[in-house]
């Protein structure tokens, strides 16, 4: 396939368990050598949440029979339930992000155990994007993805919980489209599109971590994946 | 970059405007041969909700500056109305997607006009689908995409509205992580999210309305994008 314009996605799959403490812009860098994946200045990584809340130390035990536990533990970790009814809860997490459970999960973690979201993603994103910028001299972006469920539809997606040299978002507001019509309410969130991006290499069963993509037309500069929080007061549905 | 285990998105630019008749499954083997992309099996094509729209008819005359009027087309192509406030409308369509205004839209249609959503998506992806097959013998997949607006988040991102020759989602059901934890909550909406990856070349600006996926694993069969849409009853948030 011709590449003109185009970009691509590819798989960096990580060795071993990431523990607490694990340095991760190291664990990019490494993993890719070893992939044989060269990075450059402009790619964007994608790394899911669940090795950064491993490598912050934020893993906990919790008895996964115990559904009291469980949810003291979500109702710990959000600033307001959302919905709640047999079996789901729907939290506003301390970040902001609506999700199931407060975006605890047990999947890819030793059993009895739960990973919980990183403290501040976006500062865990910064960190990752510095420390390969330290090592390797490279200028990238980095993108923090997470699993969510929404409403309305069926199926999760993967979305951006934290980012790094990017902005969350691409804004039309001031271009016109190509019969010359404002395009004043579109707001892409690429950020999100970019993460679920990603899920497609990365597959929850095969212990992929990390993606590369290359030859995407992000806005570069310091961004927010908080900013993809829609405050609860303009927000319908909360 | 090495593309093992990877995927790749090209966008196929459309020369002229799509009127009333036309048939996308030549336009799509005409506009990739003009761009060079030499389609294969097992890729899959995505194509925006606005020029399938504009092909079967689904372009109406409404005047810009009357709000009653673009609120009566809104309600005349809803099953529901969920929320209404000053100049939003947020309805459940007939196909049971909920969206602002019903889909309808006035960006890259002739001003003083607006598309409609096609009346059955995934019926335009499967005649897309067959025509490429019957012309070049190819056994793709088709993706109808649109840009949504979600509840909890900031800015849109392009979901799938009509799919053909794939499933809409990929469940991890009955399939265990590496900790052989069972993944049964997983079911990821691939549909969606090959989409949103195909809007990142798009662009509402440029006039490309076609993309090309190459190299992802999607399960190939038949599908249906509307059963994307959770059902009403099944909702928390409508």
């Amino acid at each position: 396939v011709k590449a003109g314009g185009g970009f691509s996605v590819v798989p960096i799959p990580v060795a071993g368990e990431v523990i607490p403490g694990c340095r991760l812009g190291d664990l990019v860098l490494e993993s890719a050598a070893k992939a044989r994946v060269k990075i450059k200045d402009d790619d964007v990584i994608v790394v899911t949440q669940k090795i950064v809340s491993k490598a912050e130390g934020r893993v906990v035990e919790v008895d996964a029979l115990d559904p009291q536990a469980r949810r003291n533990l979500t109702v710990s970790e959000a600033s307001r339930i959302v919905r709640s009814r047999a079996g789901l809860i729907i939290t506003e997490t301390k970040h902001g992000f609506v999700c199931a459970n407060s975006g605890i999960d047990s999947s890819n973690v030793a059993p009895g155990f739960a990973g919980l979201l990183p403290i501040d993603p976006d500062a865990s994103a910064r960190r990752i994007r510095s420390r390969i910028k330290a090592l390797a001299g490279l200028d990238i972006a980095v993108i923090i993805s997470d699993t969510f469920g929404r409403a309305w539809r069926i199926g999760q997606t993967n979305i951006a919980i934290g980012i790094a040299g990017m902005r969350a978002t691409r804004n039309y507001a001031g271009t016109k489209d190509v019969f010359g019509t404002s395009l004043h309410a579109t707001n892409i969130a690429v950020a999100d599109e970019l993460a679920g991006a990603a899920e497609l290499v990365m597959g929850k069963a095969e212990g992929v971590p990390l993606a590369l993509i290359r030859g995407v037309k992000v806005v570069r500069g310091r961004g927010n994946a908080r900013d993809l929080a829609r405050p609860a007061q303009d927000d319908l549905f909360r």
